[in-house]
């Protein structure tokens, strides 16, 4: 009845050649599914097997049913949204977490599971120099989360323990007392905390940014500050963004850091995308300010090798994270966790039970080694840069950022929307697109393991060939200004 | 610099068969790990590599620093807490899942990752004769969720939305205006849960239950209610559960369900681990009620044998749900959401990105068939009702309750504890403990994916035996009542 340790090896070798084959004919494949809405159901069978089927039916199906269905994250070719980007050793690592699978949800559950995770968030301290406090060894520490919204809800709950003394965490929330501030270029995880906790839509601030550099307007942040405490309202979180999700642009952190300080709020500070970038040295402009933030998170599994899910998430003080999470029922009480000695994952996120996802950034930081993984963003950064390069020098377009691996564009004909349909309609590059300043405008984002030269030159080749064939683009609209640039430094 | 096609094959089989060997063998380890704390960290080198090191080194790091920190879950003598079962079928699946690295966030980021979810859990409704309001073809519907935990949150949150009108979302939540009901035997997740969403501890009320069957009383929980609503406390939520953590005894659904339509507070039926029994037509008790149910949950991940995480969650509306959680910045707008032909999971739960799960379900289902997925469970029971047997025949011992594949017991003579320390001190099997009627219980779960007859046997030879060799408790205390047995149709 269960699959033989022979059945395993066999379909093993056979699934672990299955990716293998998919990742060296991906390109053949078109980047973007183009199924309609139950396109996938209706090849599926109405009621499950009554009798025991095997396994060369997924197999099979894999192909004819599932792949026509995927929009292919690590095709070379995707450009949309930030990468999702995987790589052999992380997905090894995941099936090697599987194989064992344990619940790490406390020290005692599985203690390498616990101390793994420890180590190798402290080697990222080290990896992207950020500031000692978030080490294990001192009043902080990291964990690894599913999400940068998770990260988000968790640093929320901290916050407010902390502003709050723990009376939150007793009483609950009322309605009014806390404010949440945030840019208008935020992620939409912050809404969503904001409602998830309790505080509701109407205690978050949306601060407004410089229309240039997208950054948070410091000055406007002050102002709000100071009349919510003028009004009683206590701040308790400010979200600053280093790399925004529409631009990566860079909130000042610095400043915003010296304004939280001075009225007690809580500065998390969302890296999620641009922060794994500080494992080169040249670009740690990336931590400008981590100094002042109770708590931070970036995304291995964006732009790091490392599969979904892995969010890095640290905390400079782990006292108002255990008092507003920790839960000690008797079924999980045991010697280690009240000998002190130990660090229990289940009260430092929002779940209980935890895979052994440590696993995966130690199969990938020791793949690459530092010099590996430097290589795979500079390679980004750089192409990213000649992409941008490429935008500015032709006139019918209007470069609107250039961030790291992420390039903003629009065309000056106010066609974007059009082009953004038949560059994906086309399979063989996908773009995502924001609104910068209210306007339409493509996301280039060049991230994906695999991507190289030879993909972004001929996306761009496919792109300007693109406007050619729409005609009539080649002319400004009389009294179009090009925005001022954004450079990847800035 | 990155993994080629030849070396993740070559790797990918040394991993397969790394996992194939380990389960070969697990019988030969200690269910529970010895190290000490800092025993797996201290021999994991202090900085990350600045050079590539190749895959060998976490082959080979695995036998010496990973293992010796593993307690084994899939250990088929490890008896603890409830099962998180893996498969063969649920590890290749994971790994594809890894290997095809897609987001769900969206049906269009994939439209796969969507519909075969959607496929999956309306499966799952046939499998387990679920009510037909949770199928994705009326108005309720379901989604992976990570955890069972998580599943709690989700429907508080949207039992706050339904209960305020959407006021909560808007304003947030006034301390004291609301309350949520579960019993005493209730798992810590909702507390953390009711501590999360803004409401505080204050606002948790705790049910007593019956003492023999550890099940909740309706009386008081109807006198609690009655007593909110007339101070102008609005009850928001119930959570009954289907299968408690401590000894899986059943809350009375039906009546609880009756109960919150009266009032209009939502009910969520927490059955994590037993309600996956009712793919046993025999064991569908389990279900008793659910057609009252607003939400429900179980964990495929604990007795089903599809690996950590896969929680199933349900709502028979999904309105209020998609009302507390939804979000759509630009950066997410896309034809398919907006012309609300499909399904996007993102505003389903906490996160946004997510993995390809059900893969896994697909890949479990098929390979086992329903057969096969009853005769798993329903072997697991009867094994659970022999030891039972054992217990209550021997003297010595107290069977405390006994419930599907958990058995919960104690020695009469009131040393258990030490009993508990030299069973998992024998490494041969590994147990974990609760309180019943505040004494030290200890309890037995039969759930392993290769757990039989001869380990069960074993294992109760080698706690009569450690007993005997304890000393001086073969003569029940004076005064010491047997408590009645709970049966497990119960």
């Amino acid at each position: 009845m269960h699959m033989s340790a022979e059945e395993f090896r066999r379909y093993g070798r056979e699934v672990v050649d299955w990716i293998a084959d998919y990742h060296s004919r991906i390109e053949s494949l078109p980047v973007q599914s183009t199924v309609e809405p139950g396109g996938v159901r209706g090849l599926l069978p109405a009621h499950p097997p009554l009798a025991a089927e095997g396994f060369d039916g997924v197999l099979r199906d894999l192909e004819s049913v599932i792949l026509p269905g995927i929009t292919h994250w690590q095709h070379p070719s995707f450009f949309g949204f930030y990468p999702a980007n995987a790589s052999g050793p992380a997905m090894l690592a995941e099936l090697l977490s599987a194989g064992l699978g344990v619940q790490g949800m406390m020290w005692a559950t599985s203690p390498a599971c616990t101390e793994l995770e420890q180590h190798m968030l402290d080697w990222l301290v080290e990896l992207l120099d950020l500031p000692a406090a978030f080490r294990s060894d001192g009043a902080g520490g990291g964990v690894i989360q599913d999400t940068a919204s998770t990260a988000i809800l968790t640093a929320l709950l901290a916050a407010l323990h902390r502003v709050s003394g723990g009376e939150v965490r007793r009483s609950g929330v009322r309605a009014g007392a806390y404010a949440v501030y945030a840019s208008s270029q935020v992620h939409s995880a912050v809404p969503k905390a904001v409602v998830m906790a309790g505080l509701g839509e109407a205690s978050l601030r949306t601060v407004p940014v410089d229309p240039v550099t997208q950054a948070m307007d410091v000055g406007e942040l002050r102002r709000m500050l100071a009349a919510d405490v003028a009004a009683g309202v206590r701040p308790v979180l400010v979200v600053a963004a280093a790399g925004t999700t529409s631009t990566a642009a860079f909130d000042p952190v610095l400043e915003i850091g010296r304004v939280c300080r001075e009225v007690g709020a809580w500065l998390h500070v969302d890296a999620a995308y641009a922060g794994v970038a500080a494992v080169c040295p040249e670009l740690r402009f990336v931590n400008a300010g981590l100094e002042y933030a109770d708590s931070y998170c970036t995304n291995p599994h964006k732009w790091l090798l490392t599969n979904f899910d892995c969010d890095a998430f640290y905390v400079a003080d782990r006292a108002p994270l255990l008092g507003a999470l920790s839960v000690l029922p008797e079924f999980l009480r045991n010697a280690a966790s009240e000998s002190g000695a130990v660090v229990d994952y289940r009260d430092w996120h929002v779940q209980l039970g935890r895979r052994f996802r440590a696993l995966k950034l130690w199969a990938v930081i020791r793949w690459y080694g530092v010099e590996g993984l430097r290589a795979h963003i500079r390679g980004h950064v750089t192409l990213a840069a000649e992409f941008a390069a490429w935008v500015r020098a032709d006139k019918r377009f209007e470069l609107v950022s250039a961030s790291l691996g992420l390039v903003t564009f629009r065309l000056r004909g106010g066609r974007t929307e059009e082009l953004h349909s038949a560059l994906n309609g086309s399979g063989r590059i996908y773009l995502t697109h924001t609104r910068v300043n209210d306007l339409y405008t493509l996301r280039f984002a060049i991230g994906g393991t695999h991507t190289g030269g030879a993909h972004v030159g001929a996306a761009w080749e496919l792109i300007a060939g693109t406007v050619t064939g729409m005609g009539e683009l080649d002319r400004p609209e009389r009294g179009m200004r090009p925005e001022p640039e954004i450079q990847p430094d800035s």
